[in-house]
Protein backbone atom coordinates (compact mmCIF):
# COMPACT_ATOMS: atom_id res chain seq x y z
CA UNK A 1 0.00 0.00 0.00
CA UNK A 2 1.22 3.07 -1.11
CA UNK A 3 1.69 5.68 2.03
CA UNK A 4 -0.18 8.97 1.47
CA UNK A 5 1.59 11.99 0.76
CA UNK A 6 1.24 15.39 1.88
CA UNK A 7 -0.51 16.37 -1.30
CA UNK A 8 -2.93 13.60 -0.74
CA UNK A 9 -3.64 14.39 2.92
CA UNK A 10 -4.29 18.16 1.80
CA UNK A 11 -6.64 17.08 -0.85
CA UNK A 12 -8.78 14.71 1.69
CA UNK A 13 -8.59 18.02 4.09
CA UNK A 14 -10.22 19.99 1.23
CA UNK A 15 -12.66 17.59 0.23
CA UNK A 16 -14.04 17.58 3.63
CA UNK A 17 -14.12 21.18 3.38
CA UNK A 18 -16.17 21.08 0.43
CA UNK A 19 -18.47 18.74 1.55
CA UNK A 20 -18.81 21.01 4.73
CA UNK A 21 -19.05 24.44 2.90
CA UNK A 22 -22.46 23.28 0.87
CA UNK A 23 -24.06 21.61 3.60
CA UNK A 24 -23.79 24.78 5.79
CA UNK A 25 -25.19 27.22 2.93
CA UNK A 26 -27.76 24.67 2.34
CA UNK A 27 -28.63 24.95 5.90
CA UNK A 28 -29.06 28.94 5.66
CA UNK A 29 -30.93 28.54 3.06
CA UNK A 30 -33.83 26.50 4.29
CA UNK A 31 -33.54 27.86 7.52
CA UNK A 32 -34.48 31.11 5.53
CA UNK A 33 -37.37 29.33 3.86
CA UNK A 34 -38.60 27.93 6.58
CA UNK A 35 -38.67 31.11 9.15
CA UNK A 36 -40.10 32.91 5.87
CA UNK A 37 -42.59 30.66 4.17
CA UNK A 38 -43.52 28.84 7.31
CA UNK A 39 -42.18 25.74 6.03
CA UNK A 40 -42.08 23.94 9.84
CA UNK A 41 -40.31 20.52 8.42
CA UNK A 42 -37.66 22.30 6.48
CA UNK A 43 -36.85 23.87 10.06
CA UNK A 44 -36.50 20.90 11.41
CA UNK A 45 -34.25 18.70 8.84
CA UNK A 46 -32.17 22.06 9.36
CA UNK A 47 -31.90 21.12 13.13
CA UNK A 48 -31.84 17.47 12.51
CA UNK A 49 -28.43 17.77 9.93
CA UNK A 50 -26.50 20.17 11.96
CA UNK A 51 -25.08 17.08 13.71
CA UNK A 52 -23.66 15.71 10.80
CA UNK A 53 -21.67 19.39 10.22
CA UNK A 54 -20.93 19.17 13.55
CA UNK A 55 -19.25 16.04 12.89
CA UNK A 56 -17.55 16.98 9.65
CA UNK A 57 -15.50 19.78 11.81
CA UNK A 58 -14.11 16.86 13.98
CA UNK A 59 -13.02 14.66 11.02
CA UNK A 60 -11.11 17.95 9.08
CA UNK A 61 -9.33 18.33 12.97
CA UNK A 62 -8.31 14.99 13.55
CA UNK A 63 -7.02 14.73 9.93
CA UNK A 64 -4.72 18.09 10.28
CA UNK A 65 -3.21 17.11 13.22
CA UNK A 66 -2.87 14.13 11.90
CA UNK A 67 -1.33 15.63 8.41
CA UNK A 68 1.14 18.12 10.89
CA UNK A 69 2.65 15.10 12.97
CA UNK A 70 3.47 12.80 9.72
CA UNK A 71 4.26 15.23 7.78
CA UNK A 72 5.53 18.11 9.73
CA UNK A 73 4.67 20.31 6.44
CA UNK A 74 6.73 23.54 5.90
CA UNK A 75 5.33 27.19 6.48
CA UNK A 76 3.12 27.21 3.32
CA UNK A 77 0.85 24.28 3.49
CA UNK A 78 1.19 24.08 6.98
CA UNK A 79 -0.35 27.49 6.97
CA UNK A 80 -3.35 25.66 5.02
CA UNK A 81 -3.58 23.32 7.34
CA UNK A 82 -3.99 25.66 9.94
CA UNK A 83 -6.60 27.80 8.09
CA UNK A 84 -8.34 24.82 7.60
CA UNK A 85 -9.20 23.77 11.17
CA UNK A 86 -10.23 27.32 11.31
CA UNK A 87 -12.23 27.10 8.33
CA UNK A 88 -13.67 24.40 9.78
CA UNK A 89 -14.86 25.63 13.18
CA UNK A 90 -15.99 29.05 11.36
CA UNK A 91 -18.31 26.51 9.05
CA UNK A 92 -19.74 24.68 12.09
CA UNK A 93 -20.75 27.71 13.82
CA UNK A 94 -22.64 29.37 10.87
CA UNK A 95 -24.41 25.88 10.63
CA UNK A 96 -25.26 26.26 14.04
CA UNK A 97 -26.49 30.02 13.62
CA UNK A 98 -28.63 28.55 10.43
CA UNK A 99 -30.04 26.20 13.06
CA UNK A 100 -31.28 28.67 15.81
CA UNK A 101 -32.88 30.44 12.59
CA UNK A 102 -34.37 27.51 12.36
CA UNK A 103 -35.35 26.70 16.08
CA UNK A 104 -37.18 30.01 15.78
CA UNK A 105 -39.07 29.55 12.54
CA UNK A 106 -40.06 26.06 14.29
CA UNK A 107 -41.17 27.60 17.59
CA UNK A 108 -43.22 30.72 15.79
CA UNK A 109 -44.00 28.47 12.76
CA UNK A 110 -46.29 29.66 10.54
CA UNK A 111 -45.71 33.89 10.82
CA UNK A 112 -42.23 33.38 12.61
CA UNK A 113 -41.16 37.01 11.03
CA UNK A 114 -44.23 39.83 11.56
CA UNK A 115 -45.88 41.08 8.77
CA UNK A 116 -44.00 44.80 8.78
CA UNK A 117 -40.42 43.35 8.61
CA UNK A 118 -40.80 40.29 6.14
CA UNK A 119 -39.50 42.04 3.01
CA UNK A 120 -36.66 42.98 5.03
CA UNK A 121 -36.03 39.77 6.50
CA UNK A 122 -36.55 38.46 3.24
CA UNK A 123 -33.38 41.00 1.64
CA UNK A 124 -31.73 39.81 4.67
CA UNK A 125 -32.11 36.20 3.97
CA UNK A 126 -31.10 36.80 -0.05
CA UNK A 127 -27.96 38.62 0.91
CA UNK A 128 -26.44 36.82 3.88
CA UNK A 129 -27.43 33.02 2.10
CA UNK A 130 -25.24 34.58 -0.89
CA UNK A 131 -22.68 35.68 1.31
CA UNK A 132 -22.57 32.48 2.73
CA UNK A 133 -21.79 31.09 -0.37
CA UNK A 134 -19.44 33.36 -1.68
CA UNK A 135 -17.18 32.32 1.29
CA UNK A 136 -17.75 28.31 0.34
CA UNK A 137 -16.91 29.17 -3.28
CA UNK A 138 -13.92 31.07 -2.15
CA UNK A 139 -12.96 28.43 0.10
CA UNK A 140 -12.96 25.75 -2.91
CA UNK A 141 -11.52 27.71 -5.43
CA UNK A 142 -9.40 30.48 -3.34
CA UNK A 143 -10.42 32.77 -5.78
CA UNK A 144 -8.74 36.16 -4.09
CA UNK A 145 -10.96 38.85 -6.77
CA UNK A 146 -13.95 37.00 -5.51
CA UNK A 147 -13.46 37.37 -1.68
CA UNK A 148 -13.13 41.44 -2.33
CA UNK A 149 -16.55 41.68 -3.01
CA UNK A 150 -17.39 40.10 0.68
CA UNK A 151 -16.35 43.56 2.56
CA UNK A 152 -18.81 45.67 0.25
CA UNK A 153 -21.48 42.74 0.71
CA UNK A 154 -21.40 42.98 4.37
CA UNK A 155 -22.36 46.65 4.50
CA UNK A 156 -25.27 46.10 2.77
CA UNK A 157 -26.18 43.57 5.38
CA UNK A 158 -25.23 45.88 7.97
CA UNK A 159 -27.64 48.07 6.10
CA UNK A 160 -30.50 46.26 6.68
CA UNK A 161 -29.81 44.82 10.05
CA UNK A 162 -30.37 48.71 11.05
CA UNK A 163 -33.68 48.58 9.17
CA UNK A 164 -34.80 46.14 11.30
CA UNK A 165 -34.35 47.48 14.40
CA UNK A 166 -35.68 50.84 13.47
CA UNK A 167 -38.81 49.59 12.20
CA UNK A 168 -38.95 47.51 16.13
CA UNK A 169 -38.30 50.90 18.07
CA UNK A 170 -40.58 53.16 15.58
CA UNK A 171 -44.28 53.65 16.60
CA UNK A 172 -45.58 51.20 13.60
CA UNK A 173 -44.15 48.03 15.87
CA UNK A 174 -47.31 46.55 16.86
CA UNK A 175 -46.21 43.04 17.51
CA UNK A 176 -45.63 43.14 21.17
CA UNK A 177 -42.07 42.10 23.11
CA UNK A 178 -41.66 38.56 22.67
CA UNK A 179 -42.12 38.85 18.70
CA UNK A 180 -39.55 42.05 19.35
CA UNK A 181 -37.31 39.83 21.05
CA UNK A 182 -37.32 36.83 18.48
CA UNK A 183 -37.11 39.75 15.57
CA UNK A 184 -33.78 40.50 17.10
CA UNK A 185 -32.57 37.18 18.16
CA UNK A 186 -32.75 36.44 14.37
CA UNK A 187 -31.26 39.75 13.16
CA UNK A 188 -28.16 38.83 15.08
CA UNK A 189 -28.13 35.66 13.89
CA UNK A 190 -28.25 36.65 10.27
CA UNK A 191 -25.67 39.40 11.07
CA UNK A 192 -23.43 36.74 13.03
CA UNK A 193 -23.46 34.24 10.25
CA UNK A 194 -22.29 37.14 7.24
CA UNK A 195 -19.39 37.88 9.86
CA UNK A 196 -18.35 34.48 10.01
CA UNK A 197 -18.36 34.18 6.15
CA UNK A 198 -16.32 37.26 5.47
CA UNK A 199 -14.09 36.15 8.50
CA UNK A 200 -13.39 32.93 6.56
CA UNK A 201 -12.73 34.24 3.65
CA UNK A 202 -10.17 36.43 5.16
CA UNK A 203 -8.37 33.27 6.60
CA UNK A 204 -8.75 31.61 3.19
CA UNK A 205 -7.03 34.81 1.52
CA UNK A 206 -4.70 34.64 4.18
CA UNK A 207 -3.24 31.36 3.45
CA UNK A 208 -3.63 31.80 -0.19
CA UNK A 209 -0.93 34.65 0.16
CA UNK A 210 0.59 34.98 3.20
CA UNK A 211 -0.95 38.65 3.96
CA UNK A 212 -3.05 39.61 7.15
CA UNK A 213 -6.91 40.99 5.38
CA UNK A 214 -6.10 44.40 6.70
CA UNK A 215 -3.65 44.81 3.76
CA UNK A 216 -6.46 43.69 1.15
CA UNK A 217 -8.88 46.41 2.14
CA UNK A 218 -11.05 44.13 3.89
CA UNK B 1 22.92 32.77 20.80
CA UNK B 2 21.10 30.10 21.93
CA UNK B 3 18.80 28.40 19.59
CA UNK B 4 14.87 28.79 21.21
CA UNK B 5 13.63 24.74 21.81
CA UNK B 6 10.46 23.28 21.49
CA UNK B 7 9.72 23.92 24.78
CA UNK B 8 10.81 27.59 25.22
CA UNK B 9 8.52 28.23 22.20
CA UNK B 10 5.34 25.87 23.68
CA UNK B 11 6.39 28.07 27.27
CA UNK B 12 5.97 31.43 25.36
CA UNK B 13 2.67 30.73 23.89
CA UNK B 14 1.35 29.73 27.29
CA UNK B 15 2.76 33.21 28.97
CA UNK B 16 0.97 35.00 26.15
CA UNK B 17 -2.39 33.06 26.92
CA UNK B 18 -1.94 33.62 30.28
CA UNK B 19 -1.65 37.31 29.39
CA UNK B 20 -4.86 37.17 27.41
CA UNK B 21 -6.95 35.62 30.36
CA UNK B 22 -6.84 37.89 32.78
CA UNK B 23 -7.34 40.67 30.48
CA UNK B 24 -10.63 38.94 29.55
CA UNK B 25 -11.74 37.96 32.49
CA UNK B 26 -11.82 41.87 33.80
CA UNK B 27 -13.31 42.75 30.44
CA UNK B 28 -16.07 41.11 31.32
CA UNK B 29 -15.89 42.16 35.10
CA UNK B 30 -15.84 45.46 34.02
CA UNK B 31 -18.63 45.05 31.64
CA UNK B 32 -20.73 43.78 34.01
CA UNK B 33 -20.12 46.47 36.53
CA UNK B 34 -20.47 49.23 33.79
CA UNK B 35 -24.01 47.49 33.16
CA UNK B 36 -25.59 47.04 36.73
CA UNK B 37 -23.69 50.29 38.16
CA UNK B 38 -24.49 52.73 35.01
CA UNK B 39 -20.40 53.16 34.93
CA UNK B 40 -20.12 54.65 31.79
CA UNK B 41 -16.30 55.47 32.10
CA UNK B 42 -15.57 51.35 32.92
CA UNK B 43 -17.70 50.57 30.01
CA UNK B 44 -15.57 53.07 27.77
CA UNK B 45 -12.37 51.48 29.14
CA UNK B 46 -13.60 47.54 27.90
CA UNK B 47 -14.34 48.97 24.67
CA UNK B 48 -11.33 50.68 24.29
CA UNK B 49 -9.19 47.51 25.19
CA UNK B 50 -10.18 45.11 23.28
CA UNK B 51 -7.91 45.31 20.15
CA UNK B 52 -5.42 44.77 22.83
CA UNK B 53 -7.10 41.44 22.91
CA UNK B 54 -7.40 40.92 19.14
CA UNK B 55 -3.47 41.65 19.28
CA UNK B 56 -2.66 38.95 21.21
CA UNK B 57 -5.04 36.33 19.67
CA UNK B 58 -2.71 37.25 16.45
CA UNK B 59 0.83 36.82 18.10
CA UNK B 60 -0.42 33.14 19.62
CA UNK B 61 -1.43 32.28 16.02
CA UNK B 62 1.84 33.71 14.59
CA UNK B 63 3.94 31.98 16.96
CA UNK B 64 1.84 28.83 16.65
CA UNK B 65 2.46 28.49 13.20
CA UNK B 66 5.82 29.61 14.02
CA UNK B 67 6.60 27.10 16.03
CA UNK B 68 5.00 24.38 14.56
CA UNK B 69 7.29 25.43 11.02
CA UNK B 70 10.45 25.00 13.04
CA UNK B 71 10.21 22.48 15.66
CA UNK B 72 7.78 19.78 13.74
CA UNK B 73 6.06 18.95 17.18
CA UNK B 74 4.94 14.96 17.75
CA UNK B 75 1.30 14.62 18.50
CA UNK B 76 1.40 15.45 22.30
CA UNK B 77 2.83 18.81 22.07
CA UNK B 78 1.49 19.53 18.56
CA UNK B 79 -1.66 19.29 20.22
CA UNK B 80 -1.22 21.84 23.14
CA UNK B 81 -0.42 23.87 19.49
CA UNK B 82 -3.43 23.46 18.23
CA UNK B 83 -5.46 23.46 21.14
CA UNK B 84 -3.38 27.02 21.77
CA UNK B 85 -4.53 28.84 18.50
CA UNK B 86 -8.35 27.31 19.73
CA UNK B 87 -7.83 28.98 23.13
CA UNK B 88 -6.99 32.28 21.63
CA UNK B 89 -9.74 31.91 19.11
CA UNK B 90 -12.03 31.84 21.93
CA UNK B 91 -10.67 34.02 24.42
CA UNK B 92 -10.89 36.79 21.63
CA UNK B 93 -14.35 35.90 20.88
CA UNK B 94 -15.03 35.99 24.98
CA UNK B 95 -13.25 39.29 25.02
CA UNK B 96 -15.83 40.79 21.88
CA UNK B 97 -18.47 39.33 24.05
CA UNK B 98 -17.93 41.75 26.82
CA UNK B 99 -17.16 44.77 24.38
CA UNK B 100 -20.90 44.36 23.16
CA UNK B 101 -22.07 44.28 26.91
CA UNK B 102 -20.19 47.53 27.74
CA UNK B 103 -21.70 48.94 24.51
CA UNK B 104 -25.16 48.46 25.89
CA UNK B 105 -24.35 49.25 29.13
CA UNK B 106 -22.75 53.16 27.59
CA UNK B 107 -25.22 53.54 25.20
CA UNK B 108 -28.20 52.87 27.80
CA UNK B 109 -26.31 54.58 30.63
CA UNK B 110 -26.82 54.65 33.47
CA UNK B 111 -29.87 52.36 34.00
CA UNK B 112 -29.04 49.58 31.45
CA UNK B 113 -30.83 47.02 32.91
CA UNK B 114 -34.17 47.39 33.48
CA UNK B 115 -34.77 47.15 37.32
CA UNK B 116 -37.17 44.53 37.14
CA UNK B 117 -34.60 42.31 35.85
CA UNK B 118 -31.70 43.71 37.30
CA UNK B 119 -31.16 41.28 40.42
CA UNK B 120 -31.43 38.29 37.51
CA UNK B 121 -28.59 40.44 36.01
CA UNK B 122 -26.39 40.61 39.16
CA UNK B 123 -26.65 36.91 39.15
CA UNK B 124 -26.17 36.33 35.94
CA UNK B 125 -22.93 38.58 35.90
CA UNK B 126 -21.40 36.93 38.83
CA UNK B 127 -22.17 33.19 37.51
CA UNK B 128 -20.74 33.74 34.06
CA UNK B 129 -17.43 36.15 35.46
CA UNK B 130 -16.88 32.88 37.64
CA UNK B 131 -17.37 30.40 34.98
CA UNK B 132 -14.84 32.66 33.02
CA UNK B 133 -12.10 33.05 35.82
CA UNK B 134 -12.20 28.95 36.52
CA UNK B 135 -11.76 28.42 32.45
CA UNK B 136 -8.75 30.96 32.47
CA UNK B 137 -7.30 28.97 35.57
CA UNK B 138 -7.48 25.96 34.21
CA UNK B 139 -5.81 26.87 30.91
CA UNK B 140 -2.66 28.73 32.97
CA UNK B 141 -3.08 25.22 35.38
CA UNK B 142 -4.81 22.27 33.34
CA UNK B 143 -6.61 21.46 36.25
CA UNK B 144 -8.62 18.50 35.08
CA UNK B 145 -10.64 19.01 38.34
CA UNK B 146 -11.74 21.98 38.15
CA UNK B 147 -13.01 21.70 34.07
CA UNK B 148 -15.54 19.28 35.55
CA UNK B 149 -17.39 22.10 37.37
CA UNK B 150 -18.03 24.30 34.56
CA UNK B 151 -20.35 21.87 33.21
CA UNK B 152 -22.55 22.60 36.72
CA UNK B 153 -21.84 26.11 36.04
CA UNK B 154 -23.30 26.41 32.67
CA UNK B 155 -26.57 24.58 33.89
CA UNK B 156 -27.11 26.82 36.88
CA UNK B 157 -26.18 29.80 33.56
CA UNK B 158 -29.28 28.73 31.33
CA UNK B 159 -31.96 28.88 34.63
CA UNK B 160 -31.22 31.98 35.26
CA UNK B 161 -31.26 33.06 30.99
CA UNK B 162 -34.87 31.45 31.23
CA UNK B 163 -35.87 33.33 33.91
CA UNK B 164 -34.82 36.41 32.38
CA UNK B 165 -36.92 35.45 29.62
CA UNK B 166 -39.76 34.89 31.61
CA UNK B 167 -39.48 38.10 32.70
CA UNK B 168 -39.62 39.68 29.62
CA UNK B 169 -42.08 37.77 28.35
CA UNK B 170 -44.95 37.99 31.57
CA UNK B 171 -47.23 40.93 32.39
CA UNK B 172 -45.35 42.83 34.66
CA UNK B 173 -42.89 43.61 31.82
CA UNK B 174 -43.52 47.35 31.13
CA UNK B 175 -40.43 48.61 29.96
CA UNK B 176 -41.05 48.50 26.30
CA UNK B 177 -39.68 47.01 23.24
CA UNK B 178 -36.07 48.53 22.64
CA UNK B 179 -35.47 47.73 26.49
CA UNK B 180 -36.61 44.32 26.21
CA UNK B 181 -34.45 43.76 23.01
CA UNK B 182 -31.33 44.90 24.72
CA UNK B 183 -32.08 43.07 27.32
CA UNK B 184 -32.49 39.50 25.08
CA UNK B 185 -29.30 40.92 23.78
CA UNK B 186 -27.34 40.86 26.72
CA UNK B 187 -28.52 37.93 28.02
CA UNK B 188 -27.48 36.19 24.68
CA UNK B 189 -24.09 37.69 25.08
CA UNK B 190 -23.68 36.22 28.79
CA UNK B 191 -24.63 32.95 27.69
CA UNK B 192 -22.42 32.83 24.46
CA UNK B 193 -19.44 33.79 26.81
CA UNK B 194 -20.07 31.00 29.49
CA UNK B 195 -20.51 28.67 26.42
CA UNK B 196 -17.45 29.83 25.10
CA UNK B 197 -15.45 29.46 28.90
CA UNK B 198 -17.30 25.72 28.83
CA UNK B 199 -15.81 24.84 25.31
CA UNK B 200 -12.02 26.47 26.22
CA UNK B 201 -12.00 24.27 29.28
CA UNK B 202 -12.97 21.31 26.76
CA UNK B 203 -10.20 22.13 24.82
CA UNK B 204 -7.50 22.22 27.56
CA UNK B 205 -8.62 18.98 28.41
CA UNK B 206 -8.37 17.39 24.90
CA UNK B 207 -5.22 18.95 25.30
CA UNK B 208 -3.90 17.52 28.11
CA UNK B 209 -5.68 14.14 27.93
CA UNK B 210 -6.33 13.34 24.15
CA UNK B 211 -9.64 12.39 25.21
CA UNK B 212 -12.80 14.18 23.67
CA UNK B 213 -14.69 15.90 25.69
CA UNK B 214 -17.64 13.43 25.75
CA UNK B 215 -16.20 10.69 27.14
CA UNK B 216 -15.43 13.31 30.76
CA UNK B 217 -19.14 14.08 31.56
CA UNK B 218 -19.29 17.62 29.62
Amino acid sequence: MRRETLDDNLARIQDLLDEMGPEVTTAFRHASSALLDGRERLAEQVIARDPMIDDLRSRVELLAVETMNIHAPVVGPLRSVVAAIRCAHQLERMGDLAAHIAEIARRRSPNAVPEIVRPLFREYGTLVGAMGEKAVTVLRTRNVVLATELGADDEQVNAVHRRVFEVMFGDEWAEGVPAAVDTALLARFHERFADQAVSMTERVIYAVTGQQPDALSF
